[in-house]
């Protein structure tokens, strides 16, 4: 799994494994003229789950369980510490199972991360024995304040080593969420979640969605470059058959924001962010925060990378007059 | 008429005859985050005609009347075998003219396939004075489970050999389809069936319609290839002109689905069809199967092309959470 | 002038004078699978004007009142005669003011052509003296069976040595048209026809309105050469402003063609017409017949395109299952 | 503040910092055949604010602050005066700040110029301790008929030596145009108002608003020159970001235009405009005049171009039949 794990961070870092568009150029903020605001003034602080960060931007949960990971998760740790932001894992099914490699994930807990995010797979959840002391385990190890559960049956279903049970997520998920003390969310990691999903998941315990839509890197491009590798013709070409599958972001989220807002749910837009214009889009179409991952780790400076996204949010909140993250979510949006 | 065969075949594997847009690619299947299903367990059995398949995926008649078509399509059979999916050939005209070559149509007989169909030309039915009793040798010639009365004026109007008598198909087709006692579909060759034409069909005694739209082989682009091989300027322009004439097979789907699954026909979908993908679309689209043509016989592998259909189809089904083909016919679909 | 006209003709037929799109693209015919009629009982004939043509297609007044314009005139009226076609001149203008240059235009007098189209132009009829002399002299020159008044200020306005006086056309129309025995049509030459124009010119009394809209050659584009050619950028930028100003001939169809029918017009689609298949696209967009002008002369050979033109038209026909051209115009249109 | 101007205006001319699309391309005048007026009866006459001038084409104020600046500014009054139209200056900021330079803005003052147009931005009247008087400098400075006060937030929030205080400008523009003689407009500076702006603006004693919409020069994307230039790669980045920012004017202008005519306001559309014909676009979406910037000065001859803007307005004015641009507001107009 290891090795699995290494080559799919250097694919995603070295090949181009992007959708084919990133339809969050679809979306224009309506400029506001006038904003009648200081920019100084402008507050992007975002309080959730009872902590303060300070802005809407979540580094999303990328890698894990071997010792590059560590010393990438680690580094993305300094910034989401410098930045006061929010910080997830990869998938810590290999740190759960193997001891040696937990570090790579707990090296974030020696970090003041204002919201540390867990990350389980749903898939996981089945397999396990205990699912519910192995959650608990995994929010140990980083200390986290939440629980990502995730779903990518995309990756599942298109690379060879796939877990491919699907059957009894759904009560997994439900279990899962009720024991635990932690709140808990359900991510899905790049094909998006549909209205349909979204009613299912409001019927259990869950604090929050991540929507995870299509849009920025695509998992069936990566096992393409895999299968490639291996010279796997038949997986190769499914790969590139799957590479643009799922729902985008920006309409997932047209999809589902209303009935998540109504519920009392939490939002967050991961997939295909490149940069705080696209987390203020995101959050004008009803998400609470937006994930970034990829934008990140391929910049040449993930902290000038930060950096910008912070000043491009400033930037696009200046322009359309909003002195908060709440009147950003009023803000006028202009759908191509 | 064995030369034309031949030269058709050949340009449509060396020379790029597709149409300009492919508009499957149109066509998107709503992504399921939580299909709460296990891939194991997806079953994409398709019974039809009394016959059970594995999947419903048909190998399109292609060729036939010469030795290297009989050695394509033995080719192909085994495929059909292997698979257990349906089959059809090439028109069936050059073997009932003449004996000598009705080995490379037979040659599929040798094989446990599970649905084979029959091909005739509905202009070839006017022409023949005993058009039933040549139907009948046609579905003897390879033990046939269906007879495919094909539709093919636009192939017939660009090749300056082409057979430009239509009136009186439709009489035809009902005489064949009321006589037989194996069941009868009509099937286009790439131009696609419209309403009104599907109506007419309805009227008759036909079992189901393949609707052959545009997306795929043009077959006036072939044509645009051959006239400049000859040096014959006009037909080759005639060919230009019409190279992406007709209803493309989604729009025409769209078009005829409802009022063909109303009156009980069987629908199959081909023109344009890649993959498992363009399989699971046109089957939420409304078709009960769909028919692969010149994406097997232009890959370097028919039997990987077909082992890759089937992986995407599984996929497809495991994305949208459909256990069955049944419930893949209510996946929510979105055109762009 | 003529050095003006050979100017023209010459840039038309050596630089890339099209507008940036042909409109025609957009409009398509609806496939018929099962035609019901016999390719050879397609009867394409064309009744108007008291004349039968063998098709609707009208060879578009093109040149004259130059050595070489005679000699164009003499190829495109043998080919008219040999397809028993309509056809028109360039504008008489330069025959009527000059008798030397008659001949160029006269020469189409020679054949035998079912439909010859007189030509002047509208702001000509306010200069002359008197107009109704001018136009009955300019269709004994030709033997005319129709007398076409052109509207030409797109190229009027941008060309240096343009008339620029539009103010008392309408009635000079009216006089001519009320005046003269032979019917007088009304013509644009690459700008279209709006529904406003249309409801003018239906108070006179002409016959008939040949819309002649933006999509094929761009007088705008010609002048733009011009001006290149003597250096003066100012009018060559214009050429460029104005190169694809206009109606596309298909919108300016839908436009007006419901209420030149009702009120019982001929309706002529010229602009952008490649083919029989653009002939019939604009007669099931309501046109009576189609003109086709630079692809004829910028083809290697106008009579193979003229075969090209017949041969289209009638798979058109054949394959929306037309046996005649007042079927054409119901068959049931898509338009993107 | 002086290299900062020159290198503004360096980098406009020389790099390539337009927005990626022209929305005034999306605009098309409905053709007239049948104009029925001659060419040279057409008026372009623009009368507001007391002036008369010879088109409602402004040379938008465009630089000042330091001695090419003034040159520049000294051919473009040559124009202005030459065509009689209406001028604005750049920012007049650095010459209201520093006598030196206040020249290459009151050059202008020098040259019979029927409408002259002062500038000075909504963030320095909220810095100035006596906005009114400085602004009233700035109207003296070079004579003006009327004073512009700008909004260019997006400027200044992408600039590193930015003002980005915004609040109380509204009051600001209030206070002075209730206390000036000279009327006031309002000006955006390439990133369009939008209807809640423009509610706001009519609520003040401002007489009109120039709509400066995207679609011209970006200056988010010379702000990322500049920063390339020295090596400020998060800037850079910024720029890149917010380079197609802003509503196009087109679409702004459809926004607003109605409210600010029942309102009363003159209303300039500012933002692409490249020539006559775009000059007749806006004016027939429902602008009383359009002003025109960086087409004028990186053409070769700024001269050349406003010839090419008067005669192809006129154009288009007589191939929608309008003598005068109170019937050019009433065109018919098609949007993609």
């Amino acid at each position: 799994m290891k090795g699995r794990k290494k080559e799919h961070l250097e694919i995603s870092i070295n090949e181009d494994v992007q959708c084919s568009y990133n339809y969050w150029d679809d979306v224009a903020l309506v400029h506001n003229a006038l904003p009648e605001i200081d920019m100084k003034e402008i507050d992007t602080t975002w309080r959730e789950f009872g902590k303060e960060m300070k802005a809407p931007i979540i580094i999303a949960g990328m890698t894990g369980g071997f010792e590059e990971a560590g010393i990438i998760n680690e580094s993305l740790a300094k910034i989401a510490e410098k930045y006061q932001i929010g910080m997830g894992v990869g998938s810590q099914r290999a740190g759960l199972e193997d001891e040696k490699v937990a570090k790579s994930y707990s090296i974030i807990a020696d970090y003041k991360i204002p919201l540390k995010i867990a990350n389980v797979g749903a898939p996981q959840l089945l397999e396990w024995k205990k699912p519910i002391e192995m959650a608990e385990k995994a929010i140990k190890m980083i200390k986290a304040d939440v629980l990502a559960i995730h779903l990518n049956f995309l990756q599942e279903s298109i690379q060879v080593e796939g877990d491919r049970v699907a059957k009894g997520c759904l009560e997994k998920i439900r279990e899962v969420s009720s024991s635990l003390s932690t709140p808990v969310i359900v991510k899905e990691t790049g094909a998006g979640i549909s209205m349909e999903v979204a009613k299912k998941l409001l019927e259990t315990d869950i604090a929050g969605i991540d929507i995870g839509g299509m849009g920025g890197t695509s998992f069936a491009a990566i096992e393409a470059y895999r299968a490639k590798k291996r010279g796997d013709k038949i997986q190769e070409e499914l790969g590139h058959i799957f590479w643009d599958w799922g729902i985008p972001t920006p309409y997932s989220l047209l999809e589902v924001a209303e009935i998540c807002q109504d519920a009392g749910m939490v939002i967050i837009a991961t997939g295909g962010i490149r940069n705080g214009l696209d987390v203020a889009r995101a959050i004008a179409l009803g998400a609470d925060a937006a994930g970034i991952a990829s934008s990140l780790i391929t910049s040449d400076s993930a902290e000038k990378k930060m950096e910008v996204c912070f000043r491009s949010l400033k930037t696009a909140m200046f322009l359309t007059g909003c002195k908060n993250i709440k009147e950003l979510k009023d803000v006028e949006v202009w759908i191509d």
